[in-house]
């Protein structure tokens, strides 16, 4: 394919997508901006009230022109953009609440301004609340594209189809996968690297629960994985580091590793643990 | 040292850089706009083919402004514009079947137009494929920047000198790291976290393949660690979760970690499992 | 709550904040900016000297801004500002050695430049370098923003209040987790998904030390974690990939994690390894 | 005086500054901005009246800001801003009637959006309406600003304490200069470089009426001259080219110069004219 | 009318306008980037032709958005398109000639580039030259605000439907107006506040020959004022300062304005010379 | 000459010209921010010294780059470099005493920082004597620039090789041309539309003395011509408005125009003065 074939591809494909795709650096910035607006304030405070109405304005017309490429009509845009907004206030008191369990349950955060300015947890959790309104409004490509910045930037992919609780809290975070049709109750917190993934392969099966359902006040720790759509984890549970779980645990339970480490406590060092990465 | 003596020392030092760093913007907002150029049209499509054309001809000026720091003339500057340029439309050929690939085993993707503008592991694997265009042009500081560029968007670092056949697909890929001499075959697909890694620590041994081989038709699930240049994971094998292997594998294999867990019913909670991170 | 009484609240939360929020965005461009005066130069060479000081004062004026928020006056303002800028040239001194030790252990680095340029390790490690300076002048959030945005682009979540000696290197480096109270000795190296974590659940312990001590010439390797405000590393150790440790190991110890790995060598597949993520 | 006590003096006269000045280019892009959301709209008509509204709270804020520096308070930075907006709807209508008479009275117009987008006199005359409203509000620095800003685009001098009634209009513009005490009646049409001066030199005669009053339904020609606060030009009449007036005229009086111009039909030229400027 | 009431005659006012207004900011770019590709160029050279193809497919696209609000279909755009670029290397040797002709008639100049790069009659002749083939393209408003942004920057006001030859010269330039049925033949070099205007007032004579035509090889000097559409200027005649002049004269005329100044060589000066304006 | 090779031909004459251009946006943004720097600080005053500090070294950056195209080596751009700044100082003192003479002789002037802000006569005064100081660092072509930029936003040409005194105003402005090789004395005042200009049309004679000579304390009114090398206007002289002079003047003379105006009282208007232009 030479480059004049090849851009003559270009144009023929990329026409295809302006009904579909939403502007990637649009979306980027929107959510950007929408989340500053709620939690970390960007300028001195002079416009005031007046400011925050403006800004707020303006999201609105920009969330316009992002959805304005995969709607029908002006009507549509407009509907699609009042249900989106009035559901924020309610969006934004969840997200608070996430905010204080983060505080509540980290030594290390000294304020609540810290984990809103400072918590790529806090941040991935607002994006996956303000995403999973959209996946309920059908702007479901949109909602994926959000969560997915959210990845880019905190290593946490929560899929904006999953439900998740009230009092949510991820620490460090990178990592962390969350499916589709997962199901969390409320007060859960998730360390690094905890993968609650499915079981099914099949292409057939993509509207079937394939995730796991973890109940109210579970802890699991960095590295562990839990698989399936009919793996429950009982309320007020523990699942320790590195587990792999594929099936059901009682309430109260404590899920751990038995973890088999070897000390040697003289040199010289075995040959094949001398390796890079 | 005083802040005098310091902005000397930084003087002398970046002068002896300027011929050898590409501009880390530049680079960063040309990899952006190839990608999107070739699969996220970012207009509404008003200017059509002119437009671009347009777009084609300024990544093309925006590459010899990249490469011109490092390379002796205009006409070495030219020849490796033509050089890579000549190797976009082949590359894109092999992404499309990328991106099909991912569509194919992924039950959660709705579309390819979600593949394209959602997946972290399509945009590295394509950050990889031009990379390694630029690799075997000898521009390899250049290709390095690139495929860094799209491990810090996506938490997936792939070497810019590794081998990977078509088809190839990463799902989530947050900490996924394939070595420099990796030799991957076709229909390969990837989890997060996975590790494909180097035995040698030795410097004098750089030049050696000291990284696995995965051949045809493989899956290898998160977590799990392949080590070795001799190490050879025979076509159509399964490798399981969190596995650590520095030994090869016969083809048809099915490998996996063979995980104690034990589940204590209730409470008090051990102390020991008590941590924070 | 209606969209005005939102926007209300908004407005009398944020009212709050100004005092005690860095500004996300510039905090962001300065370290950005200062990273790169240091080690990777952004212009062609051509205003020499006078080029660099000007953007040493800019960066000074910068910071000045940044601070100006949440510091009583300008004497207090002033006087932050040249401590902090005091600090920068040893600070600087100690990352090159970093970048040597970089540079001597890993076999793919294959100049100094490529090291600075496009390890993510050793730009994490620069950023906490410089945070740790602002945790000891005192301004906290800030410090903790900064290695935030590290953590952002690198997945690499180094605590500013952490203590490392010099000639320290992280591979890759994405998951990597390094707490409050951590002590690393000289010539340690980290691989990637490495978690140094706290084994205290209780805030009121906020304020012990939570997190391991590594002393001198340590190497972690992926995905290795060690837990515990008493647990002690000892010097010239080696720790294993995919290691859980909560106690101390003496001197010189080599310590693996003992995997069960099972092979079956015939189709067809289990079931249970058929999964998704 | 060297460099270092120069930018000292810089420092202590600029300091006594910030309370006094506007910002010159956030009012340059604010009356700009203002113009084009009344009479050239910028965008495609996408986002409709949330659009304009979100525009028009912009603006608000951005008023606000230029404001807020030479106010003594937030009361009084809201009380300007809201008493400057309410007068703006009926500004409005004033400057479309302008544009009416423009239109009605230059045969080369072809259409009312031709006189809004492309007539300096229309520009010049808008940002003296409102300015003229600023100068009544006492905000003189900036209503001076203002109108400079005007002036440099078109050439077109209007101060902002002179009184001009409606369907005024001037045409090509350039070297237009109305004084600070003018009083111009309904109807009054401009051409190019036509002077309503002072006669009075003495600093002390600052506050009484130093330039001339023009009736309604005057046409005053290129490159006349009217002087003097007590100069009267009575309603409907026509002051003719390059006249220079120091008294008053009746009502419908005709006004013109009497110039000798000679012509000579053969050359060679005379030396005298053969300059260049 | 309140808030309310204006923001929806706005809104309706507006939408109306869309049609029909070319966007005036992208205007104002295209034509300035147009004139320094011609004759001013920006960079530095390193994209060679490259860089060149590159800015020009760039006008092109940014010339086609901006004639797309006001033309009904893609095929009308495009065929404007291509005929405006058609005539640019035309207009382009024309202009070098207009440029030649400035620098061998004034002693000031001492260079071709200095002409280029400094002089507003050449910058406003240049927008003239390009928007005169948009008005016979039928681009009117187009064309007018291309002269008008010309204007804006020159103080120099040329109708885009004026008819004027090649070699044409402005010296200063400011306040000059030549009008919409100008006839200048070639050679013709004006000063500073020449008027080439009308004597016709009535709208309905708006078609008709209203201005003066100029033969070739004329010099009208400052402040000159010639009127009317039956007024000819016969070929190689001098027009002298501030003339004003409303019939024709002969080829080789020399015409200058006779004028009466009186000299007091003793003071005190006479009160009514003691003006300010 | 067809697409092709017209861009053929712009690349060839284009390269020719990178050496001898300086770039005019870069050129203009520097002069507007030398002269904010100096008269209307844009900031709030927060960085104090230091940002002053900061933004005198930026300058000096972004001079050495637009004089780096056309000086042979780094030392040539050093030293005219540092010998353009080392006269700032000094400029700066001179046009703050031609602000005072502007605040004491215009009734409507009501502070020094109006003047300074919104006096465009001041500007183009303030970017004359920069220029003046390059021209005589033989930085021709660059002080012309300079003036042309300060004649586009004010209609004031001053060339930058003119000779001018001490407290120069200028008020209103538009349409004042100064040439090559006037002098001008101290406390000399001009009105808009002055002329000074040449009456030497021949090229070999640019070189010599061709435009007139004002002396101390003369002030000329709107509209005067002044013309020819040999034409001194003595001490303490005034011209009037609109008067032409090619001839020297006594001090202490007062020349005005005798102008004859008639006065017709009756209606209708006699046809010649219904003109348009």
């Amino acid at each position: 394919m030479n480059e004049s074939t090849f851009l003559q591809t270009l144009y023929h494909r990329n026409k295809k997508c302006y009904q579909v795709f939403p502007d990637k650096h649009a979306t980027e910035s929107f959510i950007d901006d929408l989340f500053h607006l709620c939690f970390v304030p960007k300028n001195n405070g002079l416009g005031g009230l007046m400011a925050i109405q403006r800004d707020y304005a303006d999201l609105k017309v920009r969330f316009q022109s992002i959805v304005s490429g995969f709607l029908p009509d002006a009507k549509a845009i407009d509907d699609i953009t009042n249900q989106f907004f009035e559901k924020i206030p309610e969006v934004y008191e969840v997200l608070l609440a996430d905010a204080q369990a983060i505080l509540s349950s980290d030594p290390a955060a000294q304020s609540l301004e810290e984990v809103l300015v400072a918590y790529p947890g806090f941040f991935a959790t607002a994006v996956y609340r303000f995403s999973n309104v959209l996946w309920h409004l059908n702007l479901r490509l949109l909602a994926r594209l959000l969560t997915e910045i959210a990845h880019s930037k905190t290593g946490i992919d929560i899929h904006p189809g999953a439900t998740i609780g009230h009092s949510f809290s991820i620490d460090h975070g990178t990592g962390v996968v969350i499916g589709e049709t997962c199901i969390l109750g409320n007060n859960v917190k998730l360390y690094q690297s905890v993968t609650l993934g499915a079981l099914s392969v099949d292409k057939k099966d993509a509207t079937t629960k394939r995730h796991p359902t973890i109940e109210d006040n579970v802890v699991i720790y960095s590295g562990a994985t839990i698989l399936g759509g009919d793996t429950i984890i009982g309320h007020d549970s523990i699942i320790g580091g590195n587990v792999w779980l594929t099936y059901s645990v009682e309430p109260f339970s404590v899920v751990y590793h038995k973890s088999e480490v070897k000390v040697r406590d003289n040199n010289p060092f075995p040959e094949p643990l001398n390796y890079v990465i």
